[in-house]
């Protein structure tokens, strides 16, 4: 199967994300979009995001490396779901892989953009913060 | 937290799905949505959609009861994402838990409609259907 556009913007986050070029990795997300930053904890907006990829650049010591391990995008015509195995490591860290859950919307100009950005996957529900 | 709206419209489909109420179950999901019938295999549209559910109720000898047991919700002002837990059972069936994904999105009349529909979660992806 021919890749999806997202694809290729995921791969761009990830490089941009290890590089810490923070504008550019701001390009992928929509303005009003929404980070899982913890299970319960969001970043909205792009002031807030950008702000909680600098807290965790910093956490893990600018050495965080993220890389995708298999991915899946189910999509209509504007309206993207990617479910992705992505291995987060870092100096001093163990490497764990998280099943992340991402939506990308098609933008008035054409463009996908990032809107819901969860790395967390079902830990969400797991961690007590599901309502039930 | 309030409800979000698309957790009543979850809960209006599994009313729906266990009454093999299809035109009630359709009117829940976009002209153009996605529901994954089985690992691999999508149901693009409301006709297939239709479809795949007639489908799925004989294949369970009309006996098909869904609920959900435990829910998050991810939303911006128009796209949300749900990572639900759902229960699946059946008459000479174990019951299964399925972790599911759906998005919604919001429509140009303001009502929220599901665009995809994957009960499987990331089954998808350790089913060998994910392309790496």
């Amino acid at each position: 199967m021919p890749k999806h556009p997202v694809e290729t913007l995921i791969a761009q986050a990830d490089a941009a994300i290890n590089q810490e070029d923070f504008a550019t990795l701001m390009e992928i997300y929509a303005e009003d979009a929404v980070l899982v930053v913890q299970p319960g904890r969001n970043a909205v907006g792009k002031a807030q995001i950008q702000k909680a990829f600098e807290a965790i650049a910093q956490h893990f010591g600018h050495s965080l490396e993220v890389k995708e391990a298999g991915m899946e995008v189910l999509a209509t015509d504007d309206t993207a779901l990617v479910l992705a195995k992505t291995l987060v490591s870092a100096q001093d860290h163990p490497t764990v892989e998280r099943k992340a859950t991402y939506v990308f919307k098609k933008d008035a100009a054409g463009d996908w953009r990032c809107v819901i950005d969860n790395s967390y996957g079902f830990d969400l529900l797991d961690s007590g913060q599901g309502e039930g």
